[in-house]
């Protein structure tokens, strides 16, 4: 079976490289990844610069394709232009730190996972709910059990598979939750500072989650220790407002 | 009524001053849009720099706030910093092309929409379908219909209009049509080619959609010459397979 890899924390990050070490021995894999840290990127694509493309060594041998581009351009040109057979799987993490609730939209890895589904692959993003000294060796094996899901599943087209992991030592996870994604928002703020020459400037900031008011989510689950899996589509459309609106007076055209 | 407006082809763009034009003698208009255009960069939000805000002027006197960040980062920082009063609607356009299908994954004017659904506005994205010599007026007129709508309708919190409408003479628009995101693929390939050093360089090509198998979609409807409406979330869940593989054997847990 071929896989491909990808990710958004760059083809050097420690997660895509755990990944890679936990599947090499039963898959065929294929590395294409951003060459730097894409995170926050959302679902961008390159259109004004032209992407390239170069051959990455790691412990000597032949590792993968990093590109200047996003992680949904990586998907679109392995599986357009750089892989001779398109893979069975596309996988995309490991991501330091979840990618839960409304975060996904701003989220390089899962969005690479939609591109994927969104071309017909079948796909999962994986992230592991830490930012520091993420130890990645349990969420790189668990990824064979997704892989095994996905296939056994058979995972409908134009669905994606978005997993996250708790950072806990194996023991300490308390089940695996097939959920939905929840929809609290983040508390932000602006932390408004002035550089050396008097120029305003702002970080975006603050991210502790707001409660959600449904416990059958994935932000809410991953606290209580448990894996999330939530199946995620590229169909925005709301079909609850539509349902409501098709039957509102439209809007008229006025000439 | 205020209504905060923003876009991704840059505060300079003629769709927004368009829009601006069209609205500024019946509504409190503020304007906060990048600084420069930012298609294509889906719901990406800048956290690895710090944005900065400069008043622009337009025909001599202030027009609005740009930002060096992404759509999604304009709406963020308009409404936590730049404006006194929370907005009544935000509108974002109006866009050069349309934004249909999965197409709208990757759009900036879009995702500004949908973070505004997200942090609790009610909002529109509004594009014309057309990247060349557009003529916004009517587009701007209607989208006096499009605040309507969305108040008399009390469109649905997290919910937000993607209105597009066709770049024909108003008489030839054959109706409004409240309808869903088609899913179909684009048809795309990669221009590979070689700068004067002789290093290859890919550029993302070819745009024109597959067929859609639902004729009751965005794209088709456009096609036929109809403004289209499609209430869009940020609950990326898919439902269907939610369902179907909440039954299914979970992925084992093996320490």
């Amino acid at each position: 079976m071929r896989i491909l890899l990808t990710n958004d924390d760059g083809i050097y990050a420690p997660g895509i490289y755990a990944l890679y070490e936990a599947l090499k021995d039963d898959f065929d894999l294929e590395v294409v990844a951003p060459e730097s840290e894409m995170s926050a990127v959302g679902h961008a694509i390159t259109l004004t610069m032209p992407l390239r493309v170069q051959r990455i060594k790691r412990n000597g041998s032949f590792f993968g394709y990093a590109v200047n581009g996003t992680p949904a351009d990586c998907v679109k040109i392995a599986v357009q232009e750089l892989l001779e057979m398109p893979p069975d799987i596309i996988l995309s993490g490991i991501n330091r730190g979840a990618n839960v609730g409304v975060n996904i939209l701003y989220s390089g890895t899962v969005s690479a996972a939609t591109e994927a589904a969104f071309l017909g692959f079948k796909s999962a993003a994986i992230s592991l709910n830490t930012r520091k000294d993420p130890d990645f060796r349990f969420a790189a094996m668990f990824s064979k059990q997704i892989i095994r899901f996905i296939i056994e599943n058979d995972l409908r087209k134009g669905t994606a598979l978005n997993v996250n992991i708790p950072a806990v030592p194996p023991e300490e996870i308390t089940g695996v939750s097939i959920t939905r994604q929840g929809t609290a928002r983040f508390k932000e703020f602006f932390d408004r500072r002035n550089d050396p020459r008097g120029n305003t400037y702002y970080w975006l900031s603050g991210e502790s989650p707001m409660e959600d008011v449904n416990p059958d989510t994935d932000a809410v689950l991953l606290k209580e220790n448990k894996i999330t899996i939530t199946p995620v589509r590229y169909d925005l459309t709301c079909d609850e407002e539509l349902k409501r609106l098709k039957i509102c007076t439209y809007p008229s055209i006025i000439l």
